[in-house]
């Protein structure tokens, strides 16, 4: 019975019965929802199967239930739920109580939820978000295997986990990154954390007080900016140029605790960090004790270069902090991510990996280490840099087809998406060029919002926007920018 | 090639077989381990196959490798790594760039990591570990047909999630709430976290700026004190009796931002809480403004007394934060937990979480809404709630029969421990106990470090532990305790 609910019936059934109507009326089973079977809920509330079958017959009499031969009771199809009374709502500014961080993130300017999935009509042809990967490109049959495998092994991890992360995991992850990044590390450096946000997340919550000096790149990870504001730090954007981060323009008070960067391929710009910077920013960081937060998101795409080591594998790189995820190689939705942490820094990572959430799902952990160490995770990683370098040939060819010199590309050499900036849409024309490419079924990113709005970062007086293909077929891609070139005829 | 290494040798299968011969020094791949084939090593570097394939020749010939008709290459197995250049060493203080939280979390007090798997010579005839499961009670095959099912359905779960976790999972928490704990809520106020531990951390960082006071149980869960003190917190140590949580000692000066509690079986006391300090708790929330984290951590384990509805269930609960879990049902290991939210903090929470790692992984979130809708969880948790009753008559007939008046047990009416005080053991010799007992084989956990030591909860002059049993089988537990009854014997 429920003990929350004053006993509107005086029969046990009737009880029941009156509480389905209220949870039915409230949405907690919506309309097609299975109900508990009788033995169920018989069961769960003691009471006899006969009084539970009572009251959902009263309910299946009322047309509250829909019940088919054999099959299972289910909240009946055509009803609606009441305007729901407990569902959320924002009455006013946050709650007084807030701590600081709180404060701070509620008035952070939080992007719009990802759109939904774009099927049926009004669906885009092609959609550009960056980070999107294609459903199919996902290895479902290693991964099931894997899990599988991991699944059997289950006295090996189902009690609670280290916080740093699977010692076999975290092994592989060091054979890996030297076998495929070149970066030598001991197993014992890495945690492993819920994706590269968590690692963002740990960086700030260990580096910076309320008041402290954050470097970003400008444009740069909108993320990593958050997360900074979020700590209360102060934000000191660098400009970014086609060689990258400008070390130039880094501060030079000692005031800077941490600075995100992305020398593989700069985040949006998609620029390599050269070599004269890299030593620059290392120098930088050593001389001013600030750590370099090396995000290396989407390193495994490089198509007309040659593989940089990252900035972490320099002989001097003691304060760099490498970032590592699979988001762009199996999917964003597994939240695997690791660090990569100077020796002296691995002890209170860990102690803020307990604190955060004790470890990452000990599961899906053994299952990566069981696909890297058997070398599919390589070949997987192989497939997709072949299927990616396809879609990114198809885009350029369609850009310089479709929109000839009307568009200049950036970033092209690795990653999984390209800049565009749009040669004769003003920059104050931009908001509207994504409206429009949207009305025409096409999903195009801004790069405004990337920009520091109190940044100094030169930047062309043009549109720009960044184009993601990684979710893609070279089909979709062509279609896109044909759609584009018609948008831009409207525009310009 | 490695780039990040001055090239030693002036072959290409040279520079390879140096690289490797470093790594294997190094303990990235320790001795028995499988090395990349060398297809996949050929592809990573750009290299031919046969320059890789006569560098492993040479490692070969060198004793580096091993390789055995038709088998993978592995490292020699009898091959000792070098002492590890790179392995964590704490060379002193922590960093002094440490922001606050990073130096408060340095100097916790972290208990040692959970000991290993007891198995082999020397192993525990009974381990009374608190928090662990036995092995055989997971559900392997409906997790793993959840697992695969979901793993299916890839194109709804492959990308980015919503921060508050997947809607299937949140509508069948609502349901479950309200049918198995008479907790009404819409799915919109539930936040999927990764454990409950995430939960606490949300809190404090929403609830705590350094300074803030925040009300613990004493004695009480020591993860919660250490949340709120890495957050800056002070604590206020409020006393805890056989009816939980003594609200007399609340304290009354509108300084308190939190309250961490268990009402439903206080851990470690056991006591569930009465009617009217709930009543009086909810009061002194509302008129401090303070926020309730009701900690439900094992409310699914209740044998001689009736189901009690969570305090966030009552009318006047809206500064109640409900905190569930499924660590005690199916593994702690899965790293899943939720959060039930005023509607006015679903925002904020939901932002929090955004930023501590985007959101929970998809496809355990996935797994485990279908599990609970398709009523094989709370078939399961029944199953469980079975066996573990068995466990607890187990023990307390155990503890009957081998200790009889020497140990005061309470706290046994819910949960998966209990708590023992020894009764001709004085406190001064807990941990000459606890030590005696391990020597003895038998795992057992001492109830002292769970008080706090500043705070002024009576207590009894005897030795305690907490005795978890959900791990072991009733023959386990039986010899346990007639061990434990040898160790008393050597110790009063």
């Amino acid at each position: 019975m429920d003990q929350s609910e004053p006993p509107a019936r005086t029969t046990a059934s009737g009880q029941i019965a009156a509480a389905l109507r209220a949870q039915i009326a409230a949405g907690v089973y919506a309309p097609g929802d299975r109900l508990p079977s009788t033995r169920a809920l018989a069961a769960e509330r003691g009471l006899s199967r006969t009084t539970v079958t009572a009251a959902y017959e009263q309910l299946l009499a009322e047309g509250y239930l829909d019940s088919r031969q054999g099959a299972r009771t289910v909240v009946a199809p055509g009803l609606r739920p009441q305007a729901d009374r407990a569902a959320p709502r924002r009455t006013g500014p946050p709650p007084a109580s807030l701590s600081g961080f709180g404060r701070r993130l509620a008035v952070l300017p939080v992007p719009p939820a990802p759109a939904p999935p774009t099927s049926g009509p009004g669906r885009l042809v092609a959609d550009f978000r960056f980070g999107d990967l294609a459903v199919e490109d996902f290895p479902l049959l290693a991964w099931k295997r894997a899990l599988n495998g991991a699944l059997l092994r289950r006295a090996g991890w189902l009690g609670y986990g280290e916080p740093a992360g699977s010692p076999a995991l975290r092994s592989a992850l060091a054979a890996y990154l030297w076998r495929a990044r070149g970066l030598r590390c001991a197993a014992a450096q890495i945690v492993v954390v819920n994706g590269s946000q968590q690692g963002l997340d740990l960086c700030a919550r260990l580096a910076l007080d309320p008041g402290a000096r954050a470097v970003v790149e400008d444009p740069g990870y909108l993320m990593a900016r958050h997360t900074f504001l979020a700590a209360g730090a102060k934000l000191v954007p660098v400009p970014v140029d086609q060689e990258g981060l400008c070390t130039d323009a880094l501060p030079r008070d000692g005031a800077a605790r941490i600075a995100h960067v992305t020398p593989s391929h700069q985040f949006p710009l998609g620029g390599v960090l050269s070599a004269p910077r890299r030593a620059a920013l290392l120098a930088w960081a050593r001389r001013e004790g600030a750590w370099i937060i090396e995000d290396d998101h989407d390193s495994e795409y490089r198509f007309d270069i040659d593989p940089i080591p990252p900035l972490a594998a320099h002989g001097e790189a003691a304060g760099v902090i490498y970032l590592g995820t699979v988001s762009k190689t199996l999917s964003p939705a597994l939240r695997l991510g690791y660090l990569v942490l100077a020796p002296d820094l691995v002890e209170v990572f860990q102690a803020a990996k307990r604190l955060a959430d004790r470890h990452t799902p000990s599961l899906e952990q053994e299952a990566l280490a069981e696909l890297i160490a058997s070398g599919a995770y390589e070949r997987h990683v192989r497939r997709m840099r072949r299927r990616n370098g396809e879609r990114r040939a198809a885009l350029l060819a369609a850009l310089s087809a479709c929109l000839g010199e009307r568009v200049a590309v950036v970033g092209a050499e690795a990653g999984l998406h390209v800049l565009a900036w749009f040669t004769d849409v003003p920059r104050a024309r931009e908001a509207a060029l994504i409206a429009a490419a949207r009305t025409a079924g096409v999903g195009l990113y801004p790069v405004t919002p990337l920009y520091d709005p109190d940044g100094a970062a030169p930047r062309p007086d043009r549109a720009g926007a960044v184009l993601g293909y990684g979710g893609l077929d070279p089909r979709g891609i062509a279609a896109g920018v044909q759609r584009l070139a018609g948008v831009l005829d409207g525009i310009s």
